[in-house]
């Protein structure tokens, strides 16, 4: 198929500065693509901590698995990443593909497999040609270098449109630290975990423990609150590396932590939004808060009812501003509502309160509203003081032509 | 927007032959469309017994908590369908424009107003002008007539390209008897329920708690393992009314019914795929067996999560059996599955067995089947026994047409 239009959401990649002890380089391997980087290898320095969040989906692939059990090791010396293929569903071969480019890798950094990060994306159930990675392996090693951040964020996309980064600097105790992230996605984009793959580095020393704490519970709200198309990715991976060369004192105290925690959050949710921006076929970036359910947890299954909802996403892309559809998604979560108490509001103007229209209810704000890139709904169930936000994107032809022939 | 292409998947509506008992009548009230019927009044004999089911969806729509109230009773003198406004989320107007309707037609059927059902189809939240059904209740008695059934399958209908009904024979004790069912429903179809409505007659003579059983279990396997968009409707109803006019011993026994059982499930069978068959944008029909899994209940879980995903469907409408699409739609089903036993076939032929590809694998007779109409998937979970049926459509181009501009 014809390269794919940019996103009219995209935003511009923001430039990701070096950060000492990560180092680098992107190749053209020819898994899949022709003509552009697939495969990206980043060096860490020796003793870099790691955290990692993985798919919740049972039949994940082999790059997951192995991650899953490298990590409990707490300690990273390189990250392999390949797009066009996702090692899914290829049994023992999926395993061997895996061994041969850890193995390669280590060999390179002068380290063991085991200190090794991997990840895939692209087409399930074709197998990955290893080979091919480990062929650009010295070429790889031989062009390592700390700013390349921007090529790494190219290097990973599949049907993206735009590549994705955030940074921030905090501080630990006095101490400036840098946190950079890319990630990519743009289908096969649902909770948990939405990602489909984000690498997040800092400068910062924090033990692997404190890390798994922060990066688990800010995912939470941000790449688990968002969908494009209710798919969940066998391949879903975000892994948080911290070299500890910015000379601050390792700490895992929450309190000294607070900076950080901030800063690596806000990188989570710029790309959480990124990804969405970048949703298949998207035209307008839909945020949906719940107010008024019983729990924050209620909350968060209704608005992703409701941003899963192929009715309610396709009347946004007809910019319809159709309560009722969203009603219905209300409903069918299965979660504790009253349609009787249930209030709709879109950019700001509430059409329906206390389960009907309000009176006098004046469309035009809510007509504009609609006409816009950034759509806004509020849904009060009108109960106890659960709320949530969850971001979706609309569903438009784009997302048929995308995924009724990526394949071929 | 332009009248819709009949769906390439449509059935020619069968004879549905006239029943003891049952007069149909239908109107063109011009609640939302011009030059069609758009009111369907049934008129059912003294002593019809009544069984039904609802939509599980916890915003339902006025006139389904008016059923579920008056059929209580087990008795029913009639019936009035409106298409074109589904009467939902419109507060105390949603009640009162039930009552108006359910009062009138009890006055032109001389009986009481607990004896009628009602049934809405079409836009939600917006105010149901029962004055424009009322204003019709005369011409609709001066019609009535035993041989509308065509008329009324026609008058029920949304967004179908196509009427939809089914007919079937059957022995109570020696005695014949008939069924006939319309149905209605091309989009916010999902289980439970997927009507989104269905009325079937039968001039058979069965109490209420006995039609309520055979109901309730026939829609398990039929209307409920259906899905065209994963949206559930606010209005889905299925009704069933037995005149007992055919002259049989009213009877609850489950051995005297099993004839009956049977031709009840043929006819709620043959209306449920004919829904799918007018899925909004169908271009295939899609049969998805699941076994092997732990439980039967856990199949049919799997089964839907491979018919609701998205990528699954627009794969399918791209006639490629992308069977990755199909793994990861059984991993983020949450129920027990092992990818390294996963086995999953096309048309018949094994693509796929114990977690990757089938050695030697010949893709030709797949790539012929995924060119038809039926498209046929098996997934083979490897666990235990669990097996389960469910049918979806592809998702095109067609749905988003359709749903981007409903309301304009």
């Amino acid at each position: 198929m014809a390269p794919l239009p940019v996103s009219p959401l995209a935003r511009p990649l923001p430039i990701l500065p070096p950060l000492a002890g990560v180092r680098l380089a992107t190749a053209e391997a020819g898994i899949r693509y022709k003509g552009r980087t697939d495969v990206l290898l980043a060096e860490l320095a020796e003793g870099t901590t790691v955290a990692g969040v993985f798919t919740k989906n049972l039949c994940p692939g082999a790059p997951v698995t192995y991650c899953r059990e490298v990590l409990q090791g707490g300690l990273a010396r390189g990250l392999v990443v390949n797009a066009g293929n996702a090692n899914v569903f290829n049994g023992v071969a999926g395993m061997r593909a895996v061994e041969a480019t850890a193995s390669a890798a280590a060999k390179t950094l002068a380290t063991t497999a085991d200190h090794i990060f991997l990840a895939s994306t692209g087409v399930i159930g074709e197998p990955l040609p290893a080979h091919k990675i480990v062929a650009v392996m010295d070429e790889l090693h031989g062009k390592l270098a700390a700013d390349r951040f921007a090529e790494a964020a190219s290097a990973i996309m599949t049907t993206d449109t735009f590549p994705k980064g955030s940074t921030r600097k905090a501080k630990i105790g006095g101490t400036d630290v840098t946190i950079n992230g890319i990630a990519k996605g743009s289908g096969m984009i649902a909770p948990d975990m939405a990602t489909m793959l984000c690498f997040i580095f800092t400068d910062a020393a924090i033990p692997a423990a404190a890390l798994q704490t922060m990066l688990a519970k800010s995912v939470e709200s941000t790449f688990n609150s968002i969908t494009i198309d209710s798919d969940t990715s066998t391949s879903d991976t975000v892994l948080l590396f911290a070299t500890g060369q910015a000379g601050n004192k390792p700490t895992d105290d929450p309190a000294h932590l607070a900076d950080f925690r901030r800063a690596l959050h806000e990188i989570l949710h710029e790309l959480a939004l990124l990804v969405v921006r970048d949703g298949e076929g998207a035209q307008k970036l839909v945020t949906i808060n719940v107010q008024g359910a019983v729990s924050h947890a209620s909350a968060k299954r209704i608005g992703l009812s409701i941003a899963n909802s192929p009715l309610v996403k396709t009347a946004i892309a007809g910019e319809d501003a159709n309560w009722g559809r969203i009603v219905m998604a209300v409903g069918k979560a299965g979660e504790p509502a009253d349609r009787d108490r249930l209030g709709v509001a879109v950019g700001g103007t509430w059409m329906a309160q206390a389960g009907g229209v309000v009176p006098g209810y004046d469309e035009t704000p809510v007509v504009q509203h609609m006409k816009g890139q950034e759509i806004e709904i509020t849904v009060d169930i009108g109960l106890a003081d659960g709320r949530a936000t969850v971001w979706t994107c609309d569903l438009t032809h784009g997302y048929i032509d995308i995924n009724g022939s990526y394949r071929s």
